[in-house]
């Protein structure tokens, strides 16, 4: 659950700051960088919330197909197939007798055996069939959440630049406590962390910026 | 590669259209849609491409900072870490005989036994460390390819709308083109996935519409 939050926060975050920062470039009223930054986190959202759901069901369909293939090649291939559990063994660096006894072993409960080919050669874990859903639901809202952050200033101010102003302040900082989190989590040097998804955010808005000024002169 | 270039495709091709499409609604003027649109393609494609880089990066951090863990663990704990391999065969289901066996085989060359347990107790696979690069790259670039698509027919309407018409048509096909080949890769059946991809870009693209209309009435 939270990589799915971190993931939809951090685009959240990033992208309608930066289109709402590359409008402010170019056109003063805040409405319509308004109108532009919610239709943005509108289409961001379904198309994260609902491809992360894609993919989620990518996953159970794929591990599904191959389950039921390794079913079928145990029951009329299976002699290749305790050659390839033998292989696992072999290839960890165990002596041909260990190999030998290990296969055996691991051969005589059809479900232990299809489990372990499933985990262990192919390299594929059970997937949860409700993660899918979940999945979709927390990175669809955790980017509408980020996206608010950024926009908010502009329903308060008449001039885009002003909104601008505020809004990268706010932006970068949540970036910063953003990052920090996330390193953490994810066993990164903290402050080095933050800085890095900080320095991304600014780049995307200056990036953004500078290519709204450069179409509009 | 194929994953980054599926990855920024389909972000590209779907969110840029959204926007798009949501400001077609509310303003007339195809010079602003394309403002916004480029801006988006150039915000999206950094926080992709970096966000992906950055993710790249922090994988080979974990792995780097967990290899110095395993071997410093191996050297002042080896107790403990010898019961952690034979609980990875007990786990298999392997009797206690070929445990014993295999966990003192594993164990005599300290280089295998930690990269044993970096990949099965940890399950982190040695990452490539020229990835990052290359990942970033490949995302943010197929970002900018699928969103200039979508964008391309506003560039020769004058009208919003119109360019809408003929965007719409261009991304759904190519979003259906494009799901079909990404099923056939992930191993999902091909015209359900090419499907539910258009259906997602579909769906993006109709609430940012829903959404812009709704905040200028």
């Amino acid at each position: 659950m939270l990589t799915d939050v971190v993931i939809g926060m951090s685009d959240g975050l990033t992208v309608p700051f930066a289109l709402a920062a590359g409008l402010s470039g170019v056109i003063s009223s805040t409405n319509l960088i308004i109108v532009a930054g919610l239709a943005e986190i509108a289409a961001g959202s379904i198309a994260m919330g609902l491809g992360g759901y894609l993919a989620g069901k990518t996953e159970i369909d794929h591990y599904n197909s191959e389950l039921r293939r390794e079913y079928d090649e145990v029951e009329t291939v299976p002699h290749k197939e305790k050659e390839e559990v033998k292989e696992f063994f072999a290839h960890l660096g165990l002596s041909e007798e260990v190999q030998q006894q290990a296969m055996e072993e691991m051969t005589r409960d059809k479900e232990k055996w299809v489990d372990f080919m499933m985990r262990y050669e192919l390299g594929l874990d059970k997937p949860d069939p409700s993660r899918a859903r979940k999945s979709a639901f927390n990175i669809g809202i955790s980017y509408i959440v980020g996206g608010i952050i950024p926009l908010s200033p502009y329903f308060f101010v008449q001039e885009g630049i002003s909104g601008l102003k505020i809004s990268a302040v706010i932006t970068l900082i949540c970036l910063f406590i953003f990052g920090y989190f996330k390193s953490k989590l994810t066993g990164v040097h903290p402050w080095g962390g933050a800085l890095r998804v900080m320095l991304i955010g600014a780049a995307a808005a200056g990036c953004a910026f500078g290519v709204a000024k450069l179409i509009e002169s």
